[in-house]
Parts: C-alpha cells; structure tokens; sequence
C-alpha cells in the first residue's frame, strides 16, 4: 500500500517566514486524510500541487487556533469550488460551533455536506474504518483537551502462489477461502497446505500524530510498534522547564518517546519560532533515537517495514 | 512623506500556489495599516520580512472569507508574541462577533486591547484621523455591505526658505504663524510676503482601495485624483457578463474607472483562480489606462505625485 506524511506545516504556535503551522497529509492507498489544518493549509496544498477535492476527511488534534484556523478557508473553499462529495471532521464538539458561526456569518449555504464527528479525548477510540484502514484518537496530555491519532492499515488477506495456480484448476470459489487461510483440496484429495501454496501479506502499517503534547508515557501503548511517529518537538532540553510548564515536549522527550514505543522512525515539528536553524533539535533527538527527521514544511515521508 | 503599499495577496475568492488572498499593507510615513486580511496574511507579512507589531490598525472591506479569514490568526499571533498596544479594527459590526466567539472558543483572554470600530457601508464616512493622515470609507458595489477606503495625507504647513532665515532673525513664536500662511514684518516695519518667504509643502497624497465590487461609478467621486488606486480586476472582458452577475469587475472596467477619476497608476488585483498567466489582463487594462501594474504577492508600489 502507498503510505506517505506529506508535512504541511512545522512550526508551533507563531508561524515562521518559512514555517506554517500544524498540518500533515496523509495518503493511505490513495485515501486522503489531513490531520490539523494550521492557517495557510490549503495554500501549502496547492503550492505542493495537490489537488484539494481529494480530502474527505479531516482530523483535528484540538482547538489551539494554529491546529484549525485553516480550517474554515478550506471548507468555503470546498464550496465556491462546487464540492459535491460529503466532507467528514473529527474535532472537538465546539469544532461545529465554531464553522456553522462563521459560515452563518459570511451567508455561506454550503453546496455539499459537512458531517461532524465527535472525538472523546479522554479515551482511546476507533473514530474511522474502511475495508483497508481505521483511524483511532487517544488522549494526549495538554492544556486544552487534546487527541494524537493513529492512521493503520488492516490485516490484508495472503497472495496465492502463482507457482501453484498454474498447475492447479482451482475453482473460483475456492480462492477467497483459500486467501483467507484455508487449505486446498484438490478432486484427487491431495491437500495443499495453506502455508505451502500461499504467500504472507505485507506487514499492516502505522502511523501515529502526537501534537501538541507534554511528555506522557501513557501514550507509547497506543502508538507502540508504529512504522513512523511524528511527535511534536517545540523546544531544546534547555528549556525543558518551560516545555513542562506549557504543557509541550522537547525534542530528546519526543525521541525518548520514539524510543520506548520502538517506532521504526521519528518525524519530529511543531517548532518554537524562536529557532531558526533546526540542526540542533534534530541532533538532540538522534541522540536517543537515531532515525529521526525534521518536519520541514513540503517533505514527505515513506510509512514502511524497516524490519 | 514615505507612502507606500506592499500587496500580500493578489487572488480572489481561492488562492493559487502563487497567490494569496487579498490583504495590502499600506505605510503612511511609517504609520502601518492592514487593509483586509485573508488567510495566510500573518505569514505574508513574515515572508516580506515585516514586523506584524508595527501594525496598529486594520481595515476590513466586507465579509466574504478571502478578505478576512486571516485576522482571528493575527489577532491570536499578537496576544502570543505580548503584543501591549490596542489594536484597532474597523469593519462590518458582524466582525466583532466573529472573532470575540473564536477567541472563546480557544480560551483566549487577550493580553491587548482590541478595539472594535463600525464602519458604515451605507454613505461615505471619516473612519481613522491623526495629525498627519487620515482614513474615509465609501460604499462599494458588491453580494454583501462592502466599502473602499481612502488613505490620504493632510495637508502640510509651508515650509521657511532658509535663504530668509540666513538674513532676518525672526522670533521663534512667529514661526508656526508664517508656516501657516501670515505674512511677516520685521522690526524695521518691512512687509515679507509669505509666498516670497515660505516653499509650498508637497501636495497631499492618496491612496484609494475599491475590493471588491462591480463596475460602479459613483465611487469616482470619493476616489477622484488619487495618486493611485488599488482597484479588483477579477476577469478579463470576455467574462464581462459573469463579472456583472458576481458583482466584480473586469480590468477593462478597472481601467475605465482609474481613468474617469484620474488616479496616476492603477494597481490591478484580486484575480480569478482561472487565470495562471495575468499578462492578458494587464494589456487589457493599459489599453484604456497605460499606467496600470499587476497587483503580484510581495510588490511594493510608491504612492506619488507624477505631475
């Protein structure tokens, strides 16, 4: 499956010259999914030539207005485009109030429907699912409430052996079985074990979102395994303090994070403007967790198996 | 004076890769207003290595999103970067409303005064005024309540030709009274007219918005002589029709008022998504007003006398 973090913007509260604020698109299979949508999103959207009709779901980590105020722009967007197709958000109860006031307020009657969807942040929750992939919140520990989410590829069924097809008259209707882990009966009454005529699916994939967050254990059981993390890194450890104080991390806690859960590889944003160059931030973290990258704004990421 | 304004966003209702929504910088000897702020304004300002504390005031055509939906993200911006300075908006009374509720959803108790100031979209109408400069709106054509605004310069004392003040020693409290236009007599009884004593300042300024609004002649009459005028252009005459349905304008139009009021250049912005190349629009234009420019994100133009 084609899996990519595209990040859109990595800067904290205070966007930079060259840093918008929170937003990444993922891209499972070619299902498009964008987590937070920072001011400026759907401008970082285009100028990464990426066709914004293809979003259908938006996931928004909480009401910190560098997570959502890009949020309405690309809802009216959507409409003076001439959007059909249904627009899921996951945020927030006060995410709706917020949209249906300000669209009452600029006379927008939007052309297609935008449905709500509230997230618990105070437990673990299955909040999208498909026939390939589900989207799961989980609490994270900040000053409002505020949900990471985890973006994960389902079980796929197991690939016939090409070997054994051509020699073998299966029947149609046998394969799905067969896929599924059955074993294979031939009409002379040979039997074919699954494991000798099938081929084990690639590896299910995760990805986890962890911003804005302080550092907080309890998150590594929701996140454990994951292929990529990305956790928010605002500050240095030279202003750890500061970091616990404003309920946000810093870059050798989100490595430590990384570390603890056995993430395959750490994407660290959310910068503090008051950083201009990010080399030292990256180094820190690698310090602890070796396979750790920089959010800059229009990187992408590959979600795969280092195994 | 220094008079000048910086164009942060040349599209219209949707951005493109290359260009914003509409916001204009406009710096009256170093007095800063913000006129509309869509979104990704704040970062605009960063981009074009601006310092957003020197703005104090903002001034907002009307409210369709693109003109406004980046003000509650520099309204935050300020509170956490310790902005101390009131700020001062001027707008639809709905605008109060908007960003009041925003601000409590996000729980935030703002550090600065923001102060709220109606403007009437109704009739002409004195908005801002100092010692040296002064603000009016006037009523645009547009779906929605929707008004230009004048920024101009007050008229200036005279100034002393030193040629005079080498030979007659002239008492300091004398010389507000020439400046203001008296003539002098000395202690011999000698009669200095003021004309041959005194330069004339330079002439008074200004600077005219019109975004967005259909092709309306009565606004020539509020923005007569300007030394130059920001006017929307956002279709070129083959769309004439559909300018005319969505109240816009075309450049051809944009030209045509520029002409009828005399401005001295004519800045043309707030394009259609649907034009990725603005040249056609721009011989457009100078077919009917020769001094016509592009309205391009991050261009700077001088308000000046040309005579």
């Amino acid at each position: 499956m084609n899996f990519t973090v595209t990040t859109l913007g990595s800067s904290s509260a205070i966007p930079t010259a060259t840093r918008n604020p929170t937003s990444l698109l993922v891209n499972m299979n070619y299902r498009y999914f964008l987590v937070d949508c920072g001011e400026g999103t759907q401008i970082q959207l285009r100028r990464f030539h990426f066709k914004i009709q293809k979003i259908n779901h938006i996931f928004i980590s909480h009401l910190h207005g560098d997570h959502f105020f890009g949020l309405i722009g690309l809802v009216s967007s959507f409409h003076l485009i001439g959007r059909k197709d249904a627009l899921h958000l996951y945020g927030s109860p006060l995410l709706e109030e917020i949209i249906t006031m300000q669209l009452k307020a600029t006379e927008t009657d939007l052309i297609y429907p935008l449905i709500f969807h509230t997230v618990d942040a105070e437990k673990p929750q299955l909040i999208y699912e498909d026939e390939e992939r589900y989207v799961k919140s989980f609490p994270l520990k900040h000053s409002i409430p505020t949900t990471g989410f985890l973006f994960g590829e389902k079980e796929r069924p197991r690939k016939m052996k090409k070997s054994f097809l051509a020699t073998e008259n299966v029947p149609v209707e046998e394969i799905p079985k067969i896929k599924a882990g059955a074993d294979y009966i031939n009409e002379a009454g040979v039997i074919f074990r699954n494991k000798d005529i099938t081929i084990s699916p690639p590896k299910p994939k995760k990805f986890a979102f962890c911003s804005d967050t302080a550092y907080h254990e309890p998150v590594i059981e929701e996140i454990h395994d994951v292929n990529l993390l990305y956790h928010e890194a605002t500050f240095k450890s030279d202003l750890e303090q500061v970091a616990g104080e404003k309920l946000h991390s810093t870059a050798a806690q989100a490595a430590t994070i990384a570390a603890k859960a056995k993430a395959g590889a750490l994407v660290i944003g959310h910068f503090s403007a008051r950083y201009r160059e990010l080399d030292s931030l990256l180094q820190e973290a690698r310090e602890i967790f070796p396979n750790t990258w920089l959010a800059e704004d229009g990187k992408i990421f590959y979600v795969r198996d280092l195994q």
